[in-house]
């Protein structure tokens, strides 16, 4: 899945950088569409639904290539579905499943919101409660997401699923949230668990019998089976990616039995991030110091961006795949065997960035030790490619750290290079202070 | 060291928050000032410079105030000088220690503030080798970093100052540093190292120990002796704080031997961020639900905001201090006794925020696990402030992820609330998004 070589390649990497200067985000329009076509293709029964995580990246150019291959949009904020709008995407286009309990003005908005067509998922009994007058009266129905009250363990996602998490409306008080919607005449058309399961199959399975149990219970009107996002990607060589065919034909095997059982088709919904855009991204920074320290110390590179562009290493000691290409250009070293770099030797370095911090490193293991890879030495001035850094980089980093501004965000395509998103000013960063 | 009952108070939170909305930060102006006194009555030798690392908090209303007081400047970025100068502070009042290699625009931009007087303080060898020429011509002394090879171990900073780390000139590089600067001619007039001590007295007085020993034998022109910063705070009742006195104490009795020993009087110099403005600052934030995860499950109070406006509890399993309070301003629940809270009685909670992000929580065990806290239980709409948030929150927080915008900072002074930083505004959040 090293989208480097096949797509964006080193040359690229050397006319972007001359052009707008590292460092930068680089995305690869034709890997996002790719992604997006395999998403689609996944098996299912009665119809499929892939909505994007638009928090993983929520750039509007970014938002309408994924929307133009005809994925809807999960948006986890009132902003995030205004973001969508922005990006020409309809209202009817967008679930909202949110933490947020939006009161006054914020209530108005989101009640213009789903006249407009958006679909509201509530996550608490407090976001029905709040919502239910507007919903009886106006005869829309409503998304529920169900706290199943087991979670999947996956480490990436922790603990998404189990008691120590709080998304969604918790089996406990399915009770009560049904007994209001009688009460009221609402209608939940729309059932949702999300576990973050990562594409683990066993996870997934279960949580897809559980979901099925729940609505066969106690959804008589539900039409729509969301069974969550979180498809594991394969960042690194040595990574397994969540098998979206194999995961796709067991819903579709469960959701005829479904049919068989009940009588009722159900269409099936997921909804990834990261299995959209995380592997078409890449940081691209130039190396502008080396350091060793000691005899037997480690080496540095030090990159003229880090944390500040990408804090998943500090975060969750994520491991992100490089590529070392030379000032002409050459690409002179890959973690991908198929993006033909040459071989590594016996040089490993730890590529840290420009934040005074000693957590600003792209290698850090789970103690948050600097951990060093192997790679081709670098020289000074050569380019350094952080890949897998199209999701949760530039949406969830501390992008002004050190007073550092935030970095353009570029559009590799069949058409060219185009920046989607330009270089923050400091003057822009300093605009709201007093 | 609860600022809160003597200071902002729980009345000054309700004010803040009717008439700016949540969430804000809010920073004393008294309790930095108090900080900044108590930093410059450090016991001391032969003079004292307290410069603030001004990455912990770089609000340019936050700046004035400690400059007023007589602190000087850490930059770690050119930006961050940049705005320092734009604060007023004055080019000889900053120096620059930073990871950054300036070339092209930002070596003339460098150049152009070392003859207005900021301090470079080099801190690796090819930073030393590009500003060689420059410095030699133009008679500027330089500082100098050094890596010492040894760490603190303090957990907050881990490694920074072991061979896991790469800030400053190796002492297996001063050699070659030192025979650079007497080849040009270029004048070390001041010599600092930062190990992150964390204040811990044995690892403080061990460098000082080494960088005298190293100042003597290698740097006959030095003035100035930095001791870096890192002074913990004590952000809970059971944590304590740097004692600073004794620290000084002991640098004086070291520096006072020095000058006994060598007839030559060093100014010692500390650049704490933490301990200026950690404590002078508060999240205020209103809880917007609150739910139970099952019968034997969490209480969780959402926030309106989290790890948007403080990831530390995500990044480090950093602990802050809580206070609840109500609606009509009641102080109901403070960790600190000092503030006059009433007692916590058996309920405990997690208190989450807005994101749909399982680690958006403001109480984290060292696992990522959500660890619920006691305290008095809130109702919806009550206020839930995070103290100790005065460093290293606004600064380094992912304030964008899910599209949430950039929250205000408030300073309480004696002549009331002021805005030192506006909310961001969505459009402002896409302006440059093409």
């Amino acid at each position: 899945m090293g989208n480097f070589s096949g797509m964006i390649g080193s040359k690229v990497v050397l006319d972007a950088a001359l052009e707008h200067g590292t460092p930068f985000y680089l995305y690869d329009e034709q890997a996002i569409a790719g992604n997006c076509r395999r998403l689609l293709a996944m098996p299912n029964a009665y119809g499929l639904t892939v909505r994007y995580a638009m928090k993983a990246n929520s750039n509007r150019s970014i938002l309408k290539i994924i929307s133009r291959q005809g994925l809807k949009i999960d948006a986890s904020s009132m902003n995030e579905a205004r973001r969508a709008a922005a990006a020409g995407i309809p209202y009817k286009d967008i679930i909202l499943t949110t933490q947020e309990v939006p009161c006054d003005g914020e209530m108005l908005s989101l009640q213009e919101m789903i006249k407009s067509g958006l679909k509201y998922n509530v996550c608490s009994l407090r976001q029905l409660f709040n919502i239910g007058d507007f919903a009886a009266a106006n005869k829309v129905a409503l998304a529920i997401r169900i706290h199943p009250g087991v979670g999947s363990g996956e480490s990436a996602s922790r603990n998404t699923g189990d008691n120590y998490s709080c998304f969604g409306i918790h089996l406990y008080d399915l009770d009560k949230a049904l007994g209001f919607a009688k009460e009221k005449g609402i209608v939940f058309d729309h059932v949702h668990i999300h576990i973050g399961s990562g594409g683990d199959p066993i996870a997934w399975r279960d949580n897809i019998d559980l979901e099925l149990n729940i609505i066969e219970r106690h959804f008589p009107d539900a039409l729509t089976a969301s069974f969550g996002g979180g498809l594991k990607v394969a960042r690194m060589p040595d990574e397994e990616a969540a098998d979206i065919e194999g995961l796709g034909r067991y819903a579709k095997e469960r959701l005829e039995g479904f049919f068989q059982k009940t009588n009722r088709r159900l269409e099936m919904e997921v909804e990834p991030g990261n299995y959209v855009v995380a592997l078409a991204g890449f940081i691209v920074t130039r190396v502008i110091d080396k350091k060793k320290t000691g005899g037997d110390g480690l080496n540095f590179l030090v990159l003229d961006g880090g944390m500040e562009l990408n804090t998943r290493p500090l975060l969750y000691a994520a491991r992100h795949p490089f590529y070392v290409v030379s000032k002409s250009g050459d690409l002179l070293y890959s973690d991908f065997d198929d993006a033909g770099g040459h071989s590594a030797g016996s040089y490993t370095a730890v590529p840290v960035g420009k934040c005074c911090e000693t957590g600003d490193s792209q290698s850090l293991d789970s103690a948050g030790l600097n951990l060093p890879r192997k790679m081709a030495e670098p020289e000074v001035g050569d380019f350094f490619v952080i890949g897998g850094a199209g999701a949760y980089c530039s949406s969830m980093s501390p992008m002004n750290y050190n007073s550092h501004v935030q970095a353009a965000e570029v559009l590799y395509s069949p058409g060219g290079l185009q920046v989607i998103r330009r270089r923050q000013s400091l003057e822009q960063l300093m605009a709201n202070e007093a």
